[in-house]
């Protein structure tokens, strides 16, 4: 196999330690048992022309293997789950359910956990926030209720771990700044569980690992 | 084939018509040549558990084919494009990269377009709209211009017209209450060229065509 290479960030505040998204493309290669290199950029490198046609949106990570680039933590677990069976299913149809729960990890759940996640972290003194914030928390409620619903006699999205229980999690995580998924059994339970595994820990470690202390 | 069967809804405001995601799943049957049949559905039927079953978080589209149920517009597009190399190349990089496209537009330009269509059409007279507004704009904008790069010298995103234009169409016309992608030259040609498919007039003609006059 060719060698692989993701890129991640030299520094990050700590309220996004353990949230950049190579941490999910390092998760999925460490499931899948596939070795990579990372490439660590500031936000020099971000900015650059040179990235920007790896990554036209100038985010992270970028996944490169061969002559193939990709962005978009989203499609770059699916390439990779598609090379591993325990990540996604080689059945047809059990492969278009759990890409169906991946998408809605990041459509339908990510959006507004991402938008309570941006007023706590980014806009929690600013006065729009203190009106807004209790019509985003319940658009949050809802969808983790309807997600515990879902969950309630399962323990994962569909049938065994899967790559769909991978950026669900992730996703989940967003809110850890906050008590919403720990307040609902089901979630807190599938949540612990899938972190428990020890590639979550290593792809977890390995991230916390490259940041150094200070930006630059 | 089975037949194919999409649910959508009875009844929608007009400032939704033409935006409601079984559009999406329309216009990729419509490219691909595969026949389907419309399920209509109204608020109750939404909020079944019947339903529930089949879409947990009570959207629309849901479709059927078989014994097969899937949900989430992002992942029915794919499933239907893996059956039409028109709309997603055999070629396994050349895939690779449509999806990294198709997860771009739709959990990197989605959400802060969804978020700027969310203040305008529901909450346009609420005090922390107006304070806030500015910056989500400014976010939509940004997204706007590194797309717009992109397309600088390029008809669609990769290559030929693929499931990743049709995604991105569809989410840029979320916009369409605004001047924002009119004001960008590079967008409006692309999403002029990609609404000017015969699929998409027949997917979109199929949708208002659905709707009823009156809620119910």
């Amino acid at each position: 196999m060719t060698g692989i290479t993701v890129t991640a960030f030299r520094w990050v505040p700590d309220f996004a330690r353990g949230l950049v998204r190579d941490l999910r493309v390092r998760w999925a290669l460490e499931e899948a048992g596939i070795p990579y290199r990372q490439r660590l950029i500031g936000l020099d490198d971000q900015a650059s022309e040179a990235y920007r046609r790896r990554q036209p949106f100038g985010q992270v990570p970028v996944y490169e293997e061969g002559m193939l680039t990709l962005f978009e933590s989203g499609a770059i677990v699916l390439h990779i789950a598609e090379r591993c069976e325990a990540l996604l299913p080689a059945d047809a149809a059990a492969c278009a359910r759990v890409r169906a729960w991946m998408f809605a990890a990041l459509n339908t759940l990510e959006p507004p956990i991402q938008n309570l996640a941006e007023i706590d972290l980014f806009h929690a003194g600013e006065a729009w926030a203190a009106e807004r914030r209790p019509q985003v928390e319940e658009a949050v409620k809802l969808r983790l209720s309807q997600l515990a619903c879902w969950l309630h006699d399962r323990e994962y999205l569909e049938g065994h771990f899967t790559a769909a229980d991978l950026l669900m999690t992730s996703v989940l995580n967003i809110l850890r700044h906050t008590d919403l998924v720990a307040r609902v059994p089901a979630l807190d339970a599938y949540r612990r569980n899938c972190e428990a595994r020890p590639a979550y820990r290593k792809a977890l470690a390995d991230q916390l690992a490259s940041f150094a202390d200070q930006p630059g």
